[in-house]
């Protein structure tokens, strides 16, 4: 039979069907299962399908399911999801399935839906499939393969292992176009981000667009970090001036970039996505129970009993780690102090490098405690239990932010305000970026590189000649995309050391440039060529990563005023006028509110969209009063 | 004729057709131009009319038009405005006018709608009958009577001094019962909210609500301060005790509030509204131009000379206004100093009294001062010519409360922070509220209960007995309800009172709650009997108010701090055991930033909605997710 489902209605009618998503079984699945996942996909929601297309690979026995979708699918699931697409006045109106005539090309649905979205509305329609009774899933044993009335099939699949793994498919030829796009030499300056978002979906292009505006963004405090290096930026005017200069430098960016962010969120048409009731997450469980909201009879977890566990079980955990940092922290003293004395009584001009060696262990334990973390973190957010995945996500990313902040600055703020050594601040600072650096440009750069050429090669073997199946199963063989959550904090970290501290160090926003740049393309290549392709759900923004951004720039303040107090030229200043100590800490107290005060100003007086979008999003709403009117009348 | 319109369709027939809206015309009104506007109430809205019900009074001539709606009308309006109903289920379910069969008792639209709902829904469907094209106003001469195409005909006709004034009307019965319960003397606790939330509608409903909140809020403050005061309340530890009480406090209540104020919005079914584009404010003038969003030609005024007159007019203006205030405050130190220098010297038992009159005269300056600016705040932002009420209602909003915190707060301020002077600040905040107490009394209690008195004398001439159109008239003498803004005001000050300086002054709290168990009684008294009955939109919460009030808790913060730094028994304390001003400073440096940050942990650990409104409003979503499932298949 080999071949794809047969279209039933006529607009779907296409020649070619364009295979968007693999399901990998496990090797020993029955044809029998395989069959019914088939018809499963294959078969009209009304009859508890997925109303899409399927192609059963080579042969029946084996081991891949191409999915794809047709047209009538696609365009209900986007309106479904409150898509905004191009309306043929040009403006972009959300999707209206009956009114789909009026929008540009959307009897084309190749261009009308990106290929993101189109693997998305597949994955969408897969896990919205649900047993419509009790049932059991033939050719499976019993006893693993039950299904209560309305379980989500495809995720019990996966669960007891029949399904391996489900990925979206490269097409071959545009992702050479994006890449060459995208990370080639010829590029220097920007991203292709139409493609971006149309090839890998919102989050990753959001990513990007995050990643290339903040590259703009720090041009400025470069140039000035190098003016006042160069210049004798020891003096005091230099010196507040950078430090004022930081702190209101992230306001302005953090709103800016929320403007730039609705108008990309505009322009892709996601500025107005419907909120849907979530389902749980595959791995929630709990003792069957009515939910209050459906009042249907499901797993019900205790809201308290997760309380129980955050505050009884993560919290401590959490805390534990922050004492490991500490002790990290008090052994790095010792250490500090160990070498010093070393080099105090048998220094040279040899032994001077080593004075760098505290800091550099300190750091590489830093990191890998943040690896641990990072693992332990995902398995006690797991543990938790929360039942939809928003609730789980925002559970990890708090977890994840507080240790880091605790982990990256910790150090730097004992040694500013309670050790109140600047000139160990700047040392500490300065070997932190150079280290960075080049363990990024090792991990990042060389690996990927190294990886690149050795798959490329592998890549070569498998040339159009080879069957279909092959070329889909290397896909497959990649590892899965680790997701952008490592990037954001890495970014996190960035910020914070340039907003809280770069006063001290100027040349830390031009290190920070030069990382970027280079870490923009090695993403690029990573995210192209050495991963499997990530699902992509349709997102409006950063989402959580802006307000921790936010509270960065309102640390900020605090740090860039004690810094400036506690700074040779200021004090020496102080000495000189005969300001007491008590003055002078009174004025920083009076500027540090002010400053805030300032930047709430700021944030306010700028607004979070830029006008136009505020007129399109008028306009938007205009016409869909106007069209309620029309029906009503 | 004397007579309602005939309903057309059947389900709209009813036995009595009960009069909501007057609209009073100008005495020289001509019989054809009042034959025009009743036919505009009367018609389709396909032919450009409200769809409504009208009745022209005692004669063809009188100078009144009755107003009311069909249930058709009224179920539709309920459809497009988003209100929540119970549906039969007895969940709350945004209304659907196809689905009304399913929404319990929506055949009686009596008791489906409230009066205030009813009442508003009459006015915002004149307000929506615009000119089809360009055309004139028979019986007014074509100077004046001129319509432009699209224009709001009902907005013009008030413009044009046709309509002198449009009111909803009490009804009596509902009225008697509504003040029985809410302000008669065997009612010593809460208010019934649902009562005024149906009668009076969703603003007055919520600031009634929210000063019954407030009242609660204040029993804790006011004990603590009591016992204070009793006890030898000067010990440090009662002092820091009470201040920082203060700052947590003010967190919780706000938080909670906000809760409180969604669990009512849900309740009232309005928590759910649509926003529509908003048509421009009757006063709003400009040059034809083409509307950005509607594409339409109409006035409009570029927003570049907007902005020119709010930095060059408004700003100016109010802050020759701020100089003011610091004026007065000079005018009452110079007033203070000759004052206690004529007591010095020919001081009695009897001068001693004197020494407050620098105070009292220097409340009064500010009150006057105040009246004065909230005249000029209104005229300044009606002469920047805000396109939407929205946005006129915002910036008149932080006028006024930039200068009420200005003019309440400098002096205590500055009394506070520069002369460092807590007696005097205790003494002032003293008569400041023994002042407002009695001026409170005095106009708000005495005033309004001799003109009730002077007013029931009047109600009685007319009796059931006496002619409809009479009593109706009655109604239409009174003055204008002034809005709840001034109550608002007057609860942000005494926020302001209690939040920033009570901990010098702990009878602070037990004083504002006399004053507000008073208040809230005259206040329904006066909404009740003393103005003309509001028109009430529906409205989700007290708006911009909970942001005004939450700036005061984060500045309370701050104030408090130093208040405890300047306070004697801590001074006292810090030279006991030797600590420099210095570290003392740090100290409470420390001490505010960890309290500022627990006061935002605090407002992001408390949920915003109570979990039993969360579940409901995903029970909503969830449903309507059924619902458009359904209509799929």
């Amino acid at each position: 039979m080999s071949s794809w489902t047969p279209v039933t209605c006529r607009c779907c009618d296409s020649a070619t069907v364009q295979p968007l998503v693999v399901i990998e079984l496990a090797e020993n699945v029955q044809p029998a299962t395989k069959q019914w996942i088939i018809s499963k996909i294959e078969s009209h929601a009304k009859d508890g399908g997925a109303q899409l297309l399927a192609h059963p690979g080579e042969d029946d026995d084996g081991d891949m399911i191409l999915v794809s979708a047709p047209r009538c699918t696609l365009l209900q699931a986007a309106e479904y999801l409150g898509l905004a697409k191009r309306y043929n006045d040009g403006s972009m109106m959300i999707f209206s399935y009956k009114d789909r005539a009026n929008f540009m090309s959307a009897d084309d649905v190749e261009e009308f839906l990106t290929l993101a979205e189109k693997q998305y509305i597949v994955k969408y329609e897969l896990n919205s499939v649900k047993a419509p009774q009790a049932d059991s899933i033939p050719g499976v044993p019993v006893k693993k393969g039950t299904l209560r009335p309305r379980q989500t099939i495809f995720q019990k699949l996966e669960k007891i292992g029949v399904i391996k793994q489900m990925y979206p498919l490269h097409e071959k030829q545009k992702l050479d176009a994006l890449a060459k796009a995208w990370y080639s030499n010829s590029r220097y300056w920007g991203q292709p981000l139409d493609s971006i978002q149309s090839y890998f979906g919102g989050p990753v292009a959001f990513y990007f667009s995050f990643l290339d505006f903040y590259i703009l963004c720090l041009l400025p405090p470069a140039v000035i970090g190098l003016v006042l290096f160069l210049l004798p930026w020891e003096s005091m005017n230099g010196y507040i001036l950078l430090a004022v200069f930081n702190m209101l430098w992230s306001t302005v960016v953090l709103e800016y970039w929320k403007r730039r962010g609705s108008g990309l969120a505009h322009r892709w048409g996601t500025l107005y996505l419907t909120t849907h009731f979530s389902e749980p997450r595959p791995s929630y469980w709990g003792t069957l129970g009515h939910n209050p909201v459906t009042g249907r009879l499901e797993p019900y977890y205790p809201s308290w009993r997760r309380k129980l566990r955050i505050w009884l079980g993560s919290v401590p955990v959490v805390c534990s780690f922050l004492l490991l940092v500490v002790a990290g922290m008090v052994g790095f003293y010792k250490f500090e102090a160990l070498v010093s004395d070393f080099h105090r009584k048998h220094g040279s001009v040899l032994t001077s490098p080593l004075l760098y060696l505290p800091s550099i262990t300190h750091i590489f334990y830093v990191n890998v405690l943040g690896m641990i973390y990072r693992t332990v973190a995902l398995m006690l957010t797991e543990w938790e239990n929360h039942r939809v995945e928003s609730s789980f996500q925002n559970h990890h990313t708090v977890k994840v932010l507080v240790f880091s902040f605790f982990n990256c600055f910790a150090v730097l703020f004992h040694i500013a305000f309670f050790r109140q050594d600047l000139q160990l601040l700047r040392k500490r600072l300065a070997s932190l970026l150079i280290v960075s650096q080049i363990l990024n440009q090792c991990t990042e750069v060389l690996v990927p590189y190294v990886t690149d050429k050795l798959f490329a090669g592998q890549g070569k073997k498998l040339s159009e000649d080879d069957p279909l199946v092959d070329r889909l199963r290397a896909q497959g063989s990649l590892p899965a995309f680790p997701g952008l959550f490592g990037e954001y904090i890495e970014l996190f970290v960035q910020f914070g050391y340039l907003s809280l501290f770069s006063c001290v160090y100027p040349l830390t926003a031009i290190l920070l440039l030069l990382n970027n740049i280079t870490e923009i393309r090695t993403d690029a290549l990573k995210i192209c060529r050495l991963f499997r392709k990530p699902f992509a759900e349709p997102v409006t923004s950063i989402g959580v990563w802006q307000g921790a951004f936010e509270v960065l720039g309102f640390v900020s303040v605090i740090s860039n005023c004690c810094l400036i107090l506690l700074s040779t030229p200021v004090q020496g200043y102080c000495q000189e006028s005969g300001i007491s100590m008590g003055k002078a800490l009174l004025v920083t107290i009076f500027l540090e509110h002010c400053l805030i005060a300032l930047k709430m100003i700021i944030a306010f007086v700028i607004p979070d969209e830029p006008s136009w979008v505020r007129t399109e999003k008028a306009k938007m709403e205009y016409n869909s009063l106007q069209a309620l009117t029309h029906q009503t009348l």
